[in-house]
């Protein structure tokens, strides 16, 4: 039993984190934190998760950067489920300690100190953990995941859009000069549990934002290897997100060659679905670790659709994926 | 033309106030205005509704209370969408400057000093104002509204409740010593427009709150003029309330008797629908100044369904419609 | 390994109960089948529910009566998730055959022939199976389960009404004389996979129906002891009820009489969550086996809150639940 | 006063044309009409939408054919809210009569008889009424409408993604050879009022359909004036399309360049509105008459944004609006 604590516990991917962990055979929930000021610290689990009564009721904890090193005695892995700059500061400590980082924030997603300070807002300290961390995007990633201790699980609107494009980027099918176009909409859970405006329920409404200068447009174009335009929307609904994306085919490119690239990329992988005769649609995600994907095409137009639930594949399921293919565990080990 | 002002204009009820008078023929929409450290102060106030650019783009200002007299000045009416303190505090003021306020906070519901420390946890300070306030509850006390310069407009439940209950009430048709049971269940716009955890899209969901504490019940007892058993709940929608009510008839009632009481009190009201063959739903009345009222009798069991859209019929347009009355307009301007 | 199939599979319930007996160890998903006119026939199962691809992907066979005999062959377990109508015709000859019936229908729920007759529009056939059929509210009847093979499985409204009443009325707490009266609002999905323009997107609003006349509010009265008034709702909402329950105690009753009957009842049951400091939300048993219970008590007045997944503790996996008891099996086997 | 009837007055577009009519000054409602074998002839209006009750409470009549001549005695104006082909039968007839006709439906809207044949599945037979049916985009065909009388209302998705792209491709702002990608999310009302499993409560979400094969992407190109790649979806609401729109631009073209297209084109407006500072959403939009446009230019990629309220701009006010141009009424009357 690998013993697992949870950094950021008591917001949405926390909760998901901690009960994927409840059911994993392998995997010991040995801690729930939240920082020293956090106004959830001292509350059982499931008093902020009403769902989770009886499945998890563990108090979370109050974590100060002191406290690190009692925190880390007999652990195994830590899951930071904390905000960018405070993952960056939180994961050396850590790993100082001996343990297994699986970070679900931005902090070392890209190895480019410059993106950082200019989409984030904060300076990167650690080039050298940069250099380490591997991105764990769990079906073209998982050799150099089993070769690090340092990993950057990918959000949501990446996971999503990059599973869909890496295929055809890899095989070289896309028209050169020209980038894909992303539309894709995220549920409010995008936005996390802090109350906003912006999240309450009588304002949310299907609406652009973000508009070419969203963060994670960068950090697609990095992990594809090509530039795209990127458009996020937020939806009216709980949780999951589609992408339906644009793009032109290379000239000559025939619907058996796509058909190829996606067979090569997905066939043996259980958690990517590709779909035939029908299209993604949310509810078929939503509350699973899938990626289902499908896509059209129409001379050298092509359409591609991706959907995932934004807090499992587009957060705590990938990182669960990231654990099982670390410590050799089956791929899909508490996620089916 | 009568020249109105909105005193806390930047709530859900301040814009549909707005609205209202905007596309009234007697009225002029002279101000809009918010507390002087609200963030909302100096934008237009279509940045804060972006569907009523166009139509309402005013800008909101601050209002102090030193403001009061020169904000008044040429004015006829003052709508307060303010919190029950705040207009407790402002109310005095404006009327001292000869304006008519109708009011729309529970500051002068109640002619007891007592309630307000009770459930609203301020001590009231004008007695006489209590004692000259008139409930605007717009089909029943339409001569009095007539009569006085400070109007109690009735919320949301209230409304709903009450409607639906003072027919059998005043008709004597109640069995003595049994208490009218009210389930409702609110739409979330009914918490306002204030960022919360409560009102946050990923949060809501059906369920019950302030059993046997809310202010709401009290009010109800007085104005029904019996006890009742009252349970608000929160439902997944912006607007509307659904009261479901369970009630024991006197021995002997008959449904014909039940059916005059309703007849009598509502076949000329052009705003109360009495349904028939139907029961209410909460789409008939959203975005309408309806408040839709049903029955069903079995033996001595009856049960009763009212609904209302809770900005409107339960705050502004009931608060409109107090207006008609007062100033002597058909009953429906502006609202069909 | 218990071999099971289902009858009336393609439907919401059918699909949550492939679901529980894949994951279930003990239990092997040996057939599903639906009726042979069915326009699903000859499909693969997950073509139906997206959801389940890779999952359930089983094809969806037909079955006429005369084909009972052969689906019959090392089958254990039949579950009947059919019509009323149907459950009555079929269950005698899966009886015939040695196969243990659970039935989701009402066709077994009461024994009284006239019932059926009354509020289902069919004579009942077979007075010697209502004898022996028991009603599975799995925390009531756990040692009666064990006994029969014909186990009638409670629906989602007496299922959600009965389980927060039961301690009450037992223990004789309730005051002679009055009724409980029991508001309760269900999703969409209780009304069936069939499209209908009353669980039509755009038509879908909170609402109330079959106020008293619903087929339900006998049976609470029957498996209660006692009448009451019932009044369902549609809600606009895919999954959940939450049913509002207005009692009169008995003279002299106390909170803590009323505190020891529920802890009596469900302090050893693993499904029936008391809550403590909050009232049952849908979010929290949406997905769950659960059932939320609390309660208010104010003088003699008592309002009970119970919450369930109209589809799982509602139906599915409340016949798992009798499954798991009939065989021995720990109670939440499969469901958590 | 313009006597005015609607034949398929009981769907969800017939229902907002009754409303609109009974508002305007200068028209009156002279008939709802459905099929003769309707289900719903003889009902009240009302009875089929309960928020119209005592405000369109007429019967609705049936039709055959057979009784247009006598439906028409002193109409002015009939509005087609009927299936494609039923338009395509009824024109001519309520032409002959002198009655005004303007249709809601696809079979006027493209002067092209392999068309129909295509893209709805039936052979036009009145090549000159397509040449003498103008195409009624209220914001660019003005001049035409007053000309003619029968008007070919444009529907949802193509007066969405037309309004937003006509102003760069007018003015030549669009790069050769690249093709502008639609990505549009329509409300479930554009489904119409029927029963159907796609517009179930329990099935809609998110999820694209009619991928390169959907009717309104050749009449896009054809109204347009250049090949689009369009992609519907439909979406989890009642009403709303929101278009996300990418394009090229030709080189060189300048943030100005690109202003002052969409200036030129909306500045003197009332119904189409160009937002600064914000994107448009969906919630601006419901319930209004109004296109709200917004874009986002990066170097030669630009992103545009428009959203309607499908029934509304998308169909039954853009009809009124033709009505207001076409007899010479402000632009705007029945509709703010």
């Amino acid at each position: 039993m690998l013993k697992t604590i949870i950094v950021g516990a008591s917001g949405y991917t926390g909760a998901e984190l901690a009960n994927f962990i409840t059911k994993h055979p392998e995997l010991e929930l040995a801690g729930l934190y939240v920082s020293e000021n956090s106004a959830d610290k001292g509350k059982p689990f499931s008093s902020l998760y009403g769902k989770l009564l009886g499945i998890v009721d563990m108090p979370i904890q109050p974590l100060a950067v002191a406290d690190i090193p009692r925190a880390c005695e007999g652990i195994d892995i830590v899951l930071l489920a904390t905000a960018h700059e405070v993952s960056h500061n939180l994961a050396p400590d850590f790993l100082a300690q001996g343990v297994d980082v699986f970070d679900l924030s931005g902090a070392f997603r890209v190895n480019d100190l410059s993106f950082y300070e200019k989409y984030y807002g904060f300076t990167h300290q650690y080039p050298e953990l940069l250099e380490k961390a591997v991105y764990g995007l769990a079906e073209w990633n998982a050799e150099e995941v089993k070769e690090t201790n340092l990993i950057a699980v990918p959000g949501c609107y990446t996971t999503t859009s990059l599973l869909a494009l890496k295929p055809l980027q890899q095989a070289g099918l896309l028209k050169p000069g020209t980038k894909p176009t992303i539309n894709a909409t995220s549920g409010v859970s995008g936005a996390g549990r802090k109350a906003s405006t912006v999240s309450s329920f009588c304002e949310v409404s299907l609406q652009p934002y973000g508009v070419f200068t969203h963060r994670h447009k960068p950090e697609i174009d990095e992990h594809l290897g090509c530039p795209v335009v990127f458009t996020p929307h937020l939806g009216s609904y709980k949780r999951g997100i589609l992408a339906s994306i644009n793009a032109v085919l290379n000239e000559g490119v025939t619907p058996e060659q796509v058909a190829k690239a996606y067979a090569d990329a997905y066939q043996d992988e259980p958690i990517v679905r590709l779909l035939e005769g029908s299209y993604p649609a949310l509810k078929n995600v939503e509350g699973t670790p899938f990626c289902d994907i499908a896509y059209a095409v129409d001379g050298e137009d092509i359409v591609l659709f991706s959907a995932t639930d934004n807090l499992l594949k587009g957060a705590s399921s990938q990182a669960i994926q990231c654990i099982n293919i670390k410590y050799g565990f089956e791929m899909t080990t508490s996620l089916l």
